[in-house]
């Protein structure tokens, strides 16, 4: 592993979707790829040139080699990624949406390799070595009872270590029901332990059993992110994406950074005709730590991260394909005629 | 069949489509869905859980074969679909519009074997046995003499038999020149049959061969609907949508149902993207009867009717895809963003 | 060849280009297509009923004889394509943008058949024996000394058989680059054998080096055509589309055309959705071409070019599928619901 | 439910295979079809005439909806398979093999809604009024405890009801293994119901834990099954082929079928350039069941169950597509020149 | 048209095919290639360098313009195919066998704009001049009366003209009796007008209403020759492939052509794993035309033909695709490793 | 880098092939696969869990990054793949035969980053460092002046830090000829220092412009490998198939390895109904690299080789993707029947 390098942490899934304007199983082939939330932010920051490394679990099978094989197509490094007989592939299957019906997610996650790891069975010492970030998301600990207690050890190692934790709430309310998992109870804990959260009102509100009023969204969030500074002293930025939803593929992006002095919107940005909206936020995410590594101030980052999560909605998968000259080009106005 | 199934009697076809953003025959292949007016409000009413039964003819070849299963396959009965020795698979070729091209149907129904089919080849008394409804379209007696002569005879059976029926106009102007059927004066003997009729000024202007003036669609449709009820005793509903075209894909719909006693209308719906217009008057004609027959109100079901149509344009093919948990999501507001 | 044809000089190209939503090679699969900036013209005429005749060298193997006989299906005379044992096809890869994402050609040109040809492989007297015009355009010169010699060398003799030229910018700066060619040199002898030119403000400040100022796009290209109209006296009309982008498949475009006498605007067309933009300015060449031919005036001609070019912006391909009927259409107003 | 129609009892499963010549995920699509050995066994059924109805499981979700709706396209009455809240869609992965490469099946079904349904989850008796025949495979009790027990639940049912049961082998080692299932114990009380059994002497090896000697496949068979005869009173006739594998997809097959009375082989079938191998035993099942239904002689009953097996080998996807017509030609000799 | 071309006059037909190994519409595509038995041997013979001409009808639409321009793009001159606004577009289904299965061709050419052509729609004076060959089949008079009575004139016509007729059996039991022509009648008139004849000893037999016994095919299609030979003495040659069908995609082709003077056979060819064999007898009919165009003997010319039809075996749709490279390959003893 | 890697020096390209049974540009896509000879040996032993490392130039472009991607997919270290502004991306297509057609490679490498890269460009003494081979082919030194110093010098230096060679000849005449080469002497540099050589007896004639005559292939070779250890006297091993070509996918392959002491065959084995044969020379050498990575004894090693040749045949694309249990189950007899 790289020196100074993102670590991410959470399950590879296979996604599996129906043609675009068809219904799942409509006609008889489903489009895959490798996706998951934490793996998508690797996979973006490798691709903006940082050095991203996995942990994971996939099963010794086709699926699992093939899941990590394209992981690392994209530059990560998946050394972390163990392989191991118990357990399935974790697929979920996506019916995107169009006009007025809504893309659907079905999760088809139980029993997964990754569900059923010891929670014990990495070596978070030698794997946070070197470290800059580690990066968690909230889909992780909502997997079961073992992922959960996984991602609290990682979180605590990383604090021992003295790795900030980039924390995104992602929160699956339908995952934690499965297995009557504390959801805000654990994401609390994992919040006491985060520098950056990815977090709205309604995610702090959860942890926080307490409701966050305001005339407008950005005034709700930073009633939010006071309470949240307040309440876990370890954390020092929420970033967040106010997202107006006009249609499935429709819809107008806006960036938000709150610090403990002070706080950063960007212009809105309307994205339509929108080609993958799966991973927006996983962008944002990794375009934000990527300006952070880069040493960027805050507005520059938030707006490095907001260039990031618009581009992915142009791009089918879950994984980011994006260049450093995209990014520019988006910072400069973009979306511009053809570039010959 | 099924104690209080909807009845649906018309030609079962082919549609051969080029590829999105291609003219009929630039790429090598053509993309086929089973499709046919009646058959669409069929497989539509199978889909929201309504027992529905067709009543066609198909050439006892591998095309009618597939048409008939595929009909099966959405869950309608298809006992009542005869197979022939005689005539050919009826078809239509469709090249989708983009941007300002405007999407082409090439029909290519001549010889068909429901062309062919003698008007009395079906037994009305036992199929109109537990009907709730008979649906009929404009379409079907514009196939010829023998399509016209049957088309007449089940509006007639269906009365005899206390059945009311369901006409949606469906003017085809060329298929009626092309063997110079006497449009008008079928639709108006269909008519006197309705008991709902899915039609706007211009199809009632054409069987009373009287225009209808006013200063919005709605008037005149109000002043259309008047005459015919006036024309045509056994008529309670007349229902149709105001369709606003911006372009080959994005269009505004608004639904209006007039009884004898008010009118209602839809809040507009904008469409946009659309996937595949094809079918979305079918299933307007779809939910309408599925509201009456769940005993809806006229308002409740004109929206379900309206909510229906609005997700058909989202879904490729001439039949729709569409689950209750959809229509209670548009009814709902709708359109939001990824479902987890 | 036909009398009276109009002959079009310049590269045949494979275009591959990704599925829309990827980037190249996201996926294992290209799209391929025939295109290059002249043929697009020659086949666009062809289809419009004009005879087309193309000039043009492709390599003798399966890809040069495969580009020739594509344009022939297009129904333009290839007697003018020369088949060569030295260089290679020219391509160019395309990703097409989405959302934010600027669409990006990559040129893959170097060596090709057509760069090595030399200029005097053509016998021009036989050649423009009949025609009614000659097409070029700046693309051809860009791609090296040889082109731009053999480009010079085909205005002259059209001047010379009293064949009117029409000539259209496209200038390419990375082309030009390449070897260090004199581009606003070779473009200023060329515009002064042209009768009808596709250029803007920018164009003929390129080559008459110097500005020129105004406060809309039309009043620059007024001033711009004034002095293009001074220093060039064989220039008759000057022809350009002003396009507003507002996203890589969402633009507006406006037609103008500048002769000596007045000066035209047609309304603007927003063109939203857009298939594939690429050569759109070759179908507006092909239209007003198509217009002259006919005899139009001047605001018909341009019209028709208007309704040529934004079609094309919905059909895949470099090449114009384009039947009168939809020009008609669009002339009429256009895009209308689907016609049966 | 049609009277005398054939019963299948067992999972639907969803195939995702790779494309020919290609691994699992060496290409990002996969080509889903239904299948299951019972449920191939009802459709082939089905296709050749004869009522067919289906008991199974499926998740309530579009995989469940669509995988029933599938079996129903192909004339398989579904009343019989029930939707539930619980468990995941049984899923395979196949990666057909080319060359020296095996073709691989990668079993996903942990979890699924049929391994989960319990036992008494069916009214066998209301399911068995008017039927022929029950057909059960080993799979079925292989997948877990409950379905073991279902299973044999079924069979007790068809015995006390005078229903003849036909029970296919089809043992899968790796499957009970997962469970630590008795699959020979189980297996043999299955057998103690069966009246035609698809076994060979491996099977019936498995099952009186006793090995059958002999220089020659069948040879081993006839012992095998005098043994079987000797252990089962109810069991009339042993049925399966003889499967010599040259490669991936050239085979040589034979069916015989041996009874109390005699025994009987039809000649080798050379199987070259096979489509797709999957199902080539189900559809024996269902040929041979077609002939009994039928009142052929068990001669005639084993070359229907051939041609049936041999056209399935041609076919693409897990349901055979087949009709009366084809199979007449391959008992005639077949697979001759186009048909025009 | 070119001087000496060889005219070809028969029908253009859109051929709509399933995927291999798929049966009609089991998937939701259909592969469509354009075809017809003489527009096969006229794209042959302008692939192969000759000048061809093709005389038909096809219908004002987008299928007749696309079936007019892949034929012009084979390089075949089209001016005489006639665009008419009466009729449909002839069109043929096909299932490709596989295994056991025999290929099946489901014709649907009823009211075809060639079928309803005027037999005196066609200036056979001008369209004869300079041809060296007029090419016909018996496909075409047997689509009915209206094409017999076309078919004969163009013999006719020929005779009149001096220009040799090749005439190919193509006997179609089906199309005669679906009109009641008299399909021996008509052939023995267009035979008398034969020069070159693609026949077999059943063909003769047919016309001459007499059986030709023998031991072999080649001592049968010799004595059936001679029988020809002694009632057409316009005849001077007799071609025929002796084929041996081991299955669907496994065949052997054998050459043969008798003449006045002599009979020649080629060596059998083994053609494995077919791609594509409808158009083969067009091919080898295409490729004794080419050699005894280019002044071959008989035996050179005969083994062009074989090579011809050999390679059109390799090669999917109707239109053969070859190159004289590939001819001279396979006369050298072909079919061998990678060419780099 | 890993220690004790193997190091492959040579061109990435990108192949763009026509889909099965048609010809180059018959229709409108190309597949695109990543290949070239010595990374597809780099591909083929990281799937099998060795270690290595690839040495190459891409251009800093799309095209050349996804190659560079596609090959660290595949477990190959690129951290040696150097990104250069200039050239292009070196390319082939390639049509593939069928029946008699011959596959026909078209290379399109002129120009290439490649092809252009100084011969010093790479510091080969830390590129060494800890290798445990050098594999080279005869197509880099093949491709120009620049490449040919390259190889040589990369053999120099491997020479210089005792790492052993391993060298398939892999001789192109057709690329040496583009740029009068002199390819029997550089070959014969390379040879000297060469440990283990993968050539045939008319690669050893070339270079020691000498006739190897013999009854059999293996006497030839054998021959050959004497006369070759005579010349040079660091080889030790001569690897070579012997592929016999009944069509173009359908070989026999038997593998040899001739060393100073002995000399070994395989068994014939019959590869029919071949995917893709490309690469199947270099699955050859990289399986011989395996064995003797791994210590395994020559015969053992030379098994190990031809069973990964073998599976080759069977997966599309130039890149293995192979497993041990897919390479044990070859060496124990292999290509049975499903495996589930």
């Amino acid at each position: 592993m790289s020196a100074s390098h993102i670590l991410c942490f959470g399950e590879l899934l296979l996604r599996l979707s129906a043609p675009a304007g068809e219904k799942l199983l409509q006609s008889a082939r489903l489009d895959v790829v490798v996706g998951g939330a934490e793996a998508n932010v690797a996979a973006c920051l490798a691709q903006l040139g940082h050095a991203a490394a996995m942990v994971s679990f996939v099963p010794d099978n086709a699926l699992g080699h093939a899941a990590r094989s394209e992981l690392r197509r994209h530059g990560v490094d998946v050394a972390g990624v163990q392989v191991s007989e118990a357990g399935r592939m974790g697929l979920y299957f996506l019916a995107p949406g169009a006009v007025l019906r809504t893309s659907e997610v079905l999760y088809d996650r139980q029993g997964s390799t990754f569900a059923l790891a010891a929670p014990d069975a990495i070596d978070w010492t030698s794997r946070l070595r070197d470290a800059s970030w580690l990066h968690l998301s909230g889909v992780t600990p909502a997997i079961g009872a073992n992922a959960a207690a996984a991602a609290v050890r990682a979180a605590e190692a990383a604090t021992l270590a003295g790795v900030p934790v980039s924390f995104d709430g992602n929160y699956r309310g339908k995952l934690w029901a499965l297995w009557n998992g504390d959801g805000p109870g654990v994401l609390h804990t994992l919040l006491s332990h985060t520098a950056l959260a990815f977090a709205d009102e309604r995610d702090i509100a959860l942890v926080l059993k307490k409701d966050f009023g305001g005339d407008t969204p950005m005034e709700r969030r930073r009633r939010a992110a006071e309470a949240a500074f307040a309440a876990f002293p370890q954390l020092q930025r929420i970033a967040s994406t106010i997202r107006d939803v006009h249609g499935p593929d429709d819809h107008t992006l806006t960036g938000t950074l709150i610090t403990r002095d002070g706080a950063f919107t960007t212009r809105p940005f309307r994205l339509s005709r929108i080609v993958d909206r799966i991973g927006g936020g996983d962008a944002f995410a990794a375009g934000l730590l990527c300006g952070l590594c880069e040493g960027k101030d805050d507005r520059t980052a938030l707006e490095l991260a907001m260039a990031c999560a618009c581009l992915k909605h142009g791009v089918f998968g879950d994984f980011h394909q994006v260049t450093r000259t995209e990014l520019d080009d988006v910072l400069a106005g973009g979306g511009g005629d053809v570039r010959r």
